[in-house]
């Protein structure tokens, strides 16, 4: 037997907060701690504690908003972020805070008795758009990253920091309220996948198993910088052209890998970089994801065995940073599992290759996410967008395993 | 019988005007009517008046110095340039002008008497480093580009116009004063290759045929941003990837064109160029080089040619300008050939890849080039260097030429 929680009502909410920092013609712009990220924050507020939820944040803004549960038991925790890229979505973060808000409603409205307290939780500054790195909060709480390094941050093309920002906000609580593995005993991540697989395979939910791990590396080019027009083509040390041969030798080994390794020269910095002079140096950016660490090291592998010349250019490369994959929790993978299959939903196994704030939680106390289709795969822009029906689904999803997790932890 | 000039002068000549707007660690930055070129101007109209030389200059502050002749007769050129780019060289530009002074020095020291009058001349911005474009004031004497538009011309980086400087800088004369078909029967220009071959080739002088013609293009590749870590590789439309191999396609079909043909993909543009994003936009610039105009054409062909569709990613290109091979006086080069071979330097005939003042000059009077070789073939570069041994050569080879004009023009 499953609950549904209110199909209009979940719109409703995310219609109301994409006015939060809106953009004409779409899409809003809302960074960590700005006027439009307070308003979102103040409407969530009022919104639960309309419901009798009872609000507190911690020393790093991040908010947790509880209804009391019948026994004395820790907690079960919905979280996810309000705050956007510049030119972002109305999904990316918003949708995890106000699934979590929809499941809650549903529940106080339907008279259901809870016997662990629940909590709806907002990280703060999770994008890093305004204040590097990404996903700072859970990063300082799972001790990560230093605090006061992180409040020392000053905002990307500003002079505030983040600290200055926190204190000017009202939210700074107590340390004594963050997340943590004596009071709260699961923690749910609902999120939009920012990806095409669900959508191009027709399905409705994605059940997360996990973070895969990733590897960076920045790959470098050394030629020689000389005349477009007086320098014939066999004297040439181009390092475009060598950086192109790279690219593409760099496509067909690591595509031969393995077919759920994805991989992406993004950043590519060019020098001189003017139409009448041979480019002397490139630096170009490979970021490869996978779950398994063994097919990372094969990519590793690739990279330590490219050719040293190219064109007569000089190839090096530097390892800028990495992480190991991250595996969700079994039981809490269940609950979603079962929640999906009694609901009905079609729905794959999948590993999120983007960073989630989940993803440091797991290392503290048993964390699951779970995945509505994103339109086209896009996220991080204006044109992000899921159906009224998908938000639903998921929403519908985590009800039923928050239910599972109540009867059972 | 050959006359030459003296090999030390030559070079203390070279050394004197390395002075003006010197770099720590060697090199110059003399941006045109900057105080550095300022200077090197002054020490030009100091040493020509000494030798008893008459200077004036043109309404865009174009220097003549002259030395009269026995018969009323037009006069004999030798031009180019004493402005640099930012961080250039002691050689590009003010080789010309400096061996130019050293032929008239020799010539009024030895007391022979030329039937012509001898200029020696300046050109105002040729680098176009500071006032884009480049080789403006030739431009704006053949008509290539309008006067009033050009003083207009804001100094890049910068508040100041072409014509403020040029008002400011003391060098405004007479537009009666400019370079014409009447006054002048010869212009001659020395300058450094700015390519390798010369030295590659172990010859001491180019006899420079013309300067080549060129097209070139801009080529577009737009693909869809989308995540790096949530889009499955076959999924992708990435950009760059399309770029890298049309940059290498462009090497293979163009390099089997013809073993003269220069071309260069020298800037690149990346849409939006973040390691975690697959590019959308990448534009590259395409210069392509050669004498023959065809031979260009066949290039135009392989444009026109590419692929429409590179690994999902729409191609298209845009013209953006030309120009057609210029080809210098064939009694000049016989002079200048004429001049090499009765020295006993080795030589080579060959077109400039590079742009000159020579080039729009030559549309007005009978106009030649002749190159010396430049180490490692580096121009434009603080390390821009030719021997006092082969500066002393192109000199000798001008005042041998200038002196064979001399007795047949």
């Amino acid at each position: 037997m499953t609950m549904q929680t209110n199909k209009d009502r979940m719109n409703e909410k995310l219609q109301a907060f994409s006015h939060f920092g809106a953009l004409e013609g779409g899409g809003i712009t809302r960074l960590s701690l700005s006027d439009a990220a307070l308003q979102a924050r103040a409407e969530l507020k009022k919104r639960v504690e309309a419901l009798g939820m009872t609000v507190v944040s911690d020393d790093i803004g991040n908010i947790y908003a509880t209804l009391p549960g019948t026994e004395n038991l820790p907690r079960l925790v919905m979280g996810s972020h309000l705050d956007s890229v510049r030119s972002g979505g109305n999904y990316d973060g918003v949708y995890g805070v106000l699934s979590g808000l929809e499941v809650a409603e549903t529940i106080i409205t339907e008279g259901v008795k809870l016997r662990h307290p629940l909590t709806v939780m907002v990280w703060t500054n999770e994008e890093g758009a305004r204040f590097e790195p990404a996903m700072m909060s859970s990063g300082i709480v799972t001790g990560k990253f230093e605090k006061e390094k992180m409040l020392a941050v000053t905002e990307t093309g500003g002079t505030v920091t983040f600290g200055e920002a926190l204190a000017a906000s009202g939210w700074v609580g107590g340390a004594e309220n963050r997340l943590n593995a004596a009071d709260y005993c699961a923690y749910f991540e609902p999120h939009i996948e920012q990806g095409p697989v669900l959508e191009e395979e027709g399905l409705e939910i994605g059940v997360v198993e996990g973070v895969v791990g990733m590897v960076n590396y920045d790959i470098i080019l050394e030629g020689v910088s000389s005349h477009a027009g007086t320098t014939p083509q066999h004297y040439r040390k181009d390092a475009l052209r060598a950086a192109s041969k790279i690219i593409l030798d760099l496509w067909e080994q690591l595509g031969a890998i393995d077919k759920d390794l994805v991989f992406t020269t993004g950043e590519i910095l060019v020098k001189p970089n003017i139409h009448t002079v041979v480019p002397s140096y490139v630096k170009f950016t490979l970021d490869a994801r996978h779950r398994d660490m063994g097919v990372l090291d094969k990519v590793v592998a690739v990279i330590k065995n490219l050719p040293k010349d190219v064109y007569g250019c000089k190839l090096s490369f530097e390892e800028h940073w990495g992480r190991k994959t991250i595996a969700f929790n079994d039981q809490l993978l269940g609950f979603v599992e079962g929640a999906t299959k009694a609901l009905g939903y079609t729905y794959k196994r999948m590993y999120s290759g983007a960073g989630h704030d989940a993803q440091y939680a797991s290392e503290m106390l048993p964390a699951v996410m779970l995945f509505i289709p994103s339109k086209d795969g896009l996220s991080h822009t204006v044109v992000e967008y899921s159906t009224p029906e998908q938000c639903w689904h998921g929403a519908n999803v985590l009800l039923n395993a928050v239910l599972e997790a109540d009867k059972t932890l």
